[in-house]
């Protein structure tokens, strides 16, 4: 079996596992990529962030869904929206985007080697290519091999009536209605797009309320919004058991003793690490039962040379905070300049409409006893609002009524992924919420809600 | 005749009068908007910004224009646009923004009046209204009259196949061949828009370049975009005279000799200030030969208890500039936290690909001798720019090398007047280019782009 020898082998090829390998060439040292797929980029260009958030973009052109404000509620683009008219969307975008990753691994001479990596040893991996098996020898290893979807016994997937989010790609036609179980954000987003090309969602939730980490109001107005879309919540409920009748009716069996029926079920409850293929216990590496690896701060196993990143360690799990610990777990690794980021993490979620923070919630600041005060934007105020027919959209501004510190911004409506990070700088630099009032903001936009949303905060002391 | 007392005065209902009408009325003061129109909103809701950025929207929607990256380059969603298809829309989001307008000054305790303002005194307004004439007797006074197009001896407007911006609303068919005279930020936004709706369009400018005050780089996208939706560009021509020929066509004859013919010729060389129906010698106030008049940092003019703010003080004339000169012209009449902002002016080009800019371009830093270097990224290598089809856009950081302090911020594409606003908030609050790369930035956002850019600069080092 032939050896190769790297200073840094990456088992994995998504958002952590790149950023991580470009960052280490970029300090001159000898990386490979280790992906079992043929094509790179982790499930979030497989499967995950990517065709979601692509499908996301058909959904809202083909259905003319942001142009009802002018055409009436009934306005539709396309009458029959059907799974080819999506998936060629989402395909080209993907295809577009792995030559983009790849290329950028090239540039940076980065090895691409394909197969499923094995830990012999702490230092040496074993790889099993399609045609050959393979050793590489690595100074340090950094594990973002990534999660699939976790299922569940009383959930029988077929992929075709019952699946998982990954399995999405292959249905062969969109249900007419659709029972989505599990109300985190992969449950959300999809029960949204679904709802927005006019299926029938409805979602169950064994907790009593979504999204508890989200300002409370942005969630109201996502859940009025996603009623009138016609979904129905079914929080608090528990499913005992899945079957599909003789109909080929999908029906869930509730604990509560209620039956919900539908053409499809999407199963959306956590997510399983990739690590329990990685023989962990040959590198002296434990995971949870989830599957889930643990690190310090500067995302290291306990095995110093060995680092993990990505989704494999946990919350937050979102493409963009991935990227970042598959940077700084480089630098660290090699004493690069990490660079300390100053900057509060934002979270983006790509429901309709988009919903973004940064900072605290209110629910956190009462809990942790700092007084705030209430900044309030309303998009329908806004003249961009109006001109692209956003009656749900609002931006929030919590800030210390004393010191005037900007403490958490909060966002929901088109355009709110992109605005946040105003809001994000103004906090890590340290600005007071006068900047808003005092910035000139180009007109029309969505940025401007945060000017209005200052001078409402500042009339209210 | 009878005779009103208020604190304050505001001549014109534009975003500067509206904003600084409203500012004083913050301020316990007594204000009275007095406007000609019976709609609100000066030049920006009528003719002007407002309708101009919704035809816009729509003409972007109804081309799917966005789409063609998916669909193919001769895609188109409506295959015979009309007026009234684009009337429809602009109608709706402008009633709507009146009604916002009207609201916001009638919550604030703002007296409407209705009428032609002319001072009898420095301290005095007749009011020639639909029914009446009045007298307003003022402490203050804002005059925020805005302007209209300018017109020339050359090009006889007929308001039907040669006209003026204002006049675009009137137009009952959309031209197969368009003359544009003039290639400033309104004639080029004009110019953009109809080429994205497939009419043939011909740019004649007197300069033989485009938009100097915005980044070359930039430009030099912008116009290989246009050229690439057929737009003919004609600099560093003038135009001699222009007629209508026996069969309705257009005829341009520039003074190098060429002629060029059109459906329709849109000229949108100047504005002219509508200070001359004020009777400002009355007052004891001048005008330049545009109608502009001059004021101080505080909008004061001459007289010192008459302010001016918005497009009849000049440069740059956009309604988010106007609305903070009309606000901070009030906080200083009545002593008012003005604030003074720290932010660098933004500017938002409502082309198509939109422009956006913050801060210095590469030629005046060469100017000024201050060293700089560029980190630059290109949407095409964003997912969020593959995601929407994007291959135009690109944002760039201009920053000093040694300090690595931001000097400038340079966007095209879509999203780019709102993205700007991250690049002004770090400027403003002096963070350094380090930031960029050390902040997660949501994914996929087209705000990626200042991470890349940052790592492109930084590797340049």
């Amino acid at each position: 079996m032939s050896t190769q020898r790297f200073d840094l082998a990456v088992i994995g090829s998504g958002p952590a596992g790149q950023k991580g390998a470009i960052a280490a060439a970029k300090l001159g040292k000898k990386v490979a990529v280790i992906d079992t797929r043929a094509m790179l980029g982790g499930v979030t260009l497989h499967g995950g962030t990517l065709p979601s958030k692509t499908l996301r973009e058909a959904i809202l052109y083909l259905t003319g869904l942001r142009q009802r404000a002018f055409y009436g509620r009934e306005y539709r683009l396309k009458e029959d929206i059907t799974v080819a008219d999506l998936r060629a969307r989402v395909q080209t975008v993907v295809e577009r985007e792995v030559a983009v990753v790849a290329d950028q691994l090239v540039r940076n001479g980065v090895a691409l080697v394909r197969g499923a990596a094995r830990f012999r040893d702490a230092h040496t991996l074993e790889i099993t290519g399609p045609t050959d098996e393979t050793l590489i020898e690595a100074r340090f290893v950094l594990i973002a091999c990534g999660t699939r979807p976790a299922r569940s016994a009383e959930i029988p997937c077929d992929g075709k009536k019952i699946f998982v989010a990954d399995q999405l790609g292959q249905v062969d036609e969109l249900p007419r209605r659709l029972l989505v179980v599990g109300a985190g954000v992969v449950g959300l987003e999809y029960a949204s797009m679904m709802a927005a090309l006019g299926i029938e969602v409805t979602l169950i939730e064994q907790r009593p309320t979504i999204l508890d980490f989200v300002d409370q109001e942005i969630i109201e107005a996502l859940a009025f919004h996603l009623r009138r879309l016609g979904m129905v919540f079914r929080l608090g409920e528990t499913v005992a058991r899945v079957a599909v009748d003789g109909q080929g009716v999908v029906v869930a069996e509730l604990e509560s003793g209620k039956k919900v029926h539908g053409d499809a079920l999407l199963y959306t409850v956590g997510r399983q690490a990739n690590s329990d293929t990685l023989n962990l216990a040959a590198a002296g590496l434990t995971a949870d039962a989830r599957g889930r690896i643990q690190v310090d701060e500067c995302y290291r196993t306990t095995v110093p040379h060995i680092s993990a990143a990505g989704d494999v360690i946990g919350f937050p799990a979102l493409a963009s905070t991935s990227m970042e610990q598959g940077r700084i777990a480089s630098c660290k690794m090699f004493d690069g300049p990490a660079g300390q980021s100053c900057a509060p993490l934002p979270y983006g979620i790509y429901t309709i409409p988009e919903i973004s923070m940064v900072g605290k919630t209110e629910r956190e600041l009462t809990q942790a006893k700092v007084p705030y005060e209430v900044g309030l934007s309303k998009y329908e105020e806004l003249a961009k609002g109006q001109m692209v027919g956003d009656s749900t959209g609002m931006l929030k501004i919590l800030f210390h009524p004393e010191t005037r510190k900007v403490l958490g911004v909060h966002a929901i409506g088109e355009g709110a992924t992109e605005i946040i990070h105003i809001g994000q700088a103004v906090m890590a630099l340290d600005g007071k919420l006068e900047y808003f009032r005092d910035t000139v903001f180009n007109y029309p936009t969505f940025a401007e809600a945060y000017k209005v949303a200052a001078l409402d905060g500042l009339n209210k002391l």
